[in-house]
């Protein structure tokens, strides 16, 4: 609980944009996940660094835990303030400081979100590639290092993050990084505060690097035989090192959920890749060729090409609201959704192991996968409290499966609250331990989103 | 000095691997900068992780430096053991442990050097595209996060590097990373070893990314009326998305130091461009098609196409070269080069600066850059005392300009000795307070590579 007289010095600091209502608490108290509501003491609206900076002053100087909040569209929990605190709200922190299309690269304040940028930016001829689905924020994009159905071409926040502006637990506010392409000046602050989930500093503003809008865009649909067809021709894919923009899977259940809430028509209920390329004329029509041919090879058919734009959107917004899809399938089921992401030549058994062991076990849980990365995520579905524990083991020896594969428990949504078990048998002890003395020099006080990415200690 | 004690017991882990000849000392007294030598008191050669695990419990018992070797082709002195203490040399850590060819990945020992692991590599069809110039060690480049010639199109050693085996100051053996493509587990420990020049553990084994080799490459080299029509015509190369896989800007001093030097013939002595274009063959007839139209309307001369693979072999060994081509411009001058990356925007103005000012100074300074990152390295030569100071002044207003530009004062060659005390003008006293935080966490007792990287205490 944050004392009354913390409550008054919050709210000198931030006049009613300091909230205690119930309603704004429970705003703040879920992300999208099944994880367990918890509510903040209070919920503050940050509108600038300084405002931020002063919260952390205050917050250090009274033990008070602050969690940031971009728009609550995690998946893992990184957002819940399970410590209880102060939730910090960068909503508002919404302007788009700086655009320099010459360089290809913008300034954000944290709570813009993507599809906000790519409007600032469109008129330029760019655009902005990281597209984890959700309209989150960038803030909240970079703190869980986000990735999504571009990444596969475009990397991920890692790559696509130049330099933050970050206010320290103490309160100080600190500039990484930087705007030329590459640098070899100090540590790489950058890279470390991206994926720390909000737990060595808030970050306020983001630096990013755009792209180009590609002079010719294509998607189409395919449908194949088996999963394992579809997967292999991924594989392949791949390992020809054709520049595809997007490669998504989606496993027959999927399709079905899919197909029934995003009135999809004339799609079969069975395994099915949906791709995009971007580049040149004859640069598309080139990956075209190769990809079209591969698919067939392995039990593809005819590939549906949404030539039009509006056909394209309604395709991918489809994909993009797969989760949504997945959770129509059982309303009011409890959802757990894996991320896991295998090295390409493991990602056929991983996938084939995933949906027989679910199927095995009579549970619903479609699959997806941005699987040009290996990556792909299995949304299991608890109707009941049977099938939830049976859930937790069949998530973990997925994980375990993964992780032996030289893979990672999370591609994309990040450690959050639930995966921290995880986290040493993924990097073992000792690069645990090297975290924990990261977060004991960056946050010796333990208030920056505390019970998040690393084990409890003890 | 490193007490006699100690060194028993070094020489009772070792054996002969511990070496106190002055001659093998002064080999690791020096990298190929004109950074000042200093002697290590004994040389040890590891021959396995164990062996630095070991050598690190010792020196954390015993309070002693210990810096990591590769091969010495360092320019800002990381490597010079400038307190004292073990050189830890590498170099015979030089086995390629795993190559994955469905995963393009591949694990190495720190002393592999990039020409060895494309050796080993080559007959998979597979390339590893960091070029560094020299043939220096994988431990070494991700050191320092090197990057060179083929940056522009495929990263850095940032970007390559998929995870490492690291040693801790105490001698814990710690991995980071792994062959995931992404992966958001927990704080990003590679990157933040990636360019730490041994300060914060010693480097054993690199995980590597490879690439497929391209289906057509074709190298060319154009020569320009002026540096500044070479410069924006890379400008708008990259403005234009064009994905070059090399562009290399020689200035005219430094074209007359390289025809001299490496029996270039049919050259001019004037600014010229070296490209080369990855693809496949429609893909590279696009991109040389658009490239030589940008030069044309720039000044640019014909394209002198190397078509034969010890043509171009010929050309980039000359490229390579260019640092030893400068160097024997003035046998015997004291060398300085500056290595400034500005947001390509910007480019322009800094070299023509740069050589503006140290063609009034009536200095020798010849100017390569790997211009499509905005990267640019002036070998300053100074023949006297008076060149030496005014070197120094030249090249903290190159490094200010390029700084205030959004830019960094080191591309790619590390901060090492010499570029500290730029280190705070770049990222502000708050982020190297930073990372002076994250050294007092992983080097309490400070003897990983004392003096480099991070300004003096106090």
């Amino acid at each position: 609980m944050i004392e009354a007289a913390i409550l008054d010095r919050l709210r000198a600091l931030a006049g009613d944009r300091l909230q205690t209502t119930l309603s704004i608490r429970e705003q703040h108290s879920r992300d999208e996940s099944g994880h367990a509501h918890v509510l903040p003491d209070a919920v503050l609206f940050a509108e600038s660094t300084d405002d931020v900076a002063a919260v952390m002053r205050l917050a250090s100087a009274c033990r008070m835990p602050v969690v940031p909040f971009g728009t609550g569209t995690g998946i893992e929990g990184a957002s819940i303030p399970v410590r209880g605190g102060l939730s910090l709200d960068l909503s508002r922190m919404d302007r788009v400081l700086e655009v320099n299309v010459d360089d290809l690269d913008a300034r954000v304040q944290a709570g813009v979100t993507r599809l906000q940028l790519n409007e600032a930016i469109r008129p330029h001829g760019l655009f902005f590639p990281i597209d984890p689905g959700a309209d989150a924020s960038l803030g909240g994009m970079a703190s869980t290092r986000a990735s999504g159905t571009n990444a596969v071409r475009y990397g991920t926040m890692r790559e696509n993050v130049l330099g933050l502006t970050v206010v320290t637990a103490a309160g100080a506010v600190i500039r990484t990084g930087g705007r030329a392409r590459k640098s070899a000046a100090g540590y790489d602050l950058t890279r470390l505060f991206v994926g720390s989930e909000g737990t060595l500093g808030v970050i306020t503003e983001v630096q990013l690097r755009l792209h180009g809008q590609p002079e010719r865009i294509a998607s189409a649909v395919c449908t194949f035989d088996t999963l394992e067809g579809a997967v292999r021709s991924v594989i392949e894919t791949i390992q020809l090192g054709v520049p595809v923009a997007r490669i998504e899977l989606l496993d027959d259940l999927q399709m079905r959920a899919s197909i029934a809430y995003s009135k999809l028509e004339g799609f079969a209920e069975a395994p099915t890749l949906f791709y995009e390329f971007h580049g040149s004329e004859a640069g598309v029509a080139e990956q075209t060729a190769t990809v079209a041919e591969l698919a067939a090879s392995h039990g593809g058919g005819e590939f549906r090409w949404a030539e039009k734009t509006e056909e394209r959107n309604r395709l991918w917004k489809a994909r993009h609201a797969a989760y949504y899809a997945a959770l129509a399938l059982a309303p009011g089921a409890h959802s757990m959704v894996a991320d896991v992401c295998v090295p390409i030549s493991r990602l056929a058994e991983c996938v084939l192991a995933a949906q027989r062991d679910s199927r095995a076990a009579g549970l619903l849980a479609p699959i997806v996968g941005h699987v040009g990365d290996g990556n792909f995520h299995v949304a299991y579905l608890a109707r009941d409290e049977r099938e939830r524990a049976l859930i937790g083991r069949l998530h973990s020896a997925l994980v375990e499966r993964a992780i032996d594969a030289g893979g990672t428990c999370t591609g994309e949504h990040g450690i959050g609250i639930g995966k921290r078990g995880y986290l040493a048998l993924e990097h073992g002890e000792g690069a645990v331990l090297a975290m924990q003395s990261i977060k004991q020099a960056f946050d010796p006080l333990g208030i920056l989103n505390p019970g998040k990415v690393l084990p409890d200690a003890g």
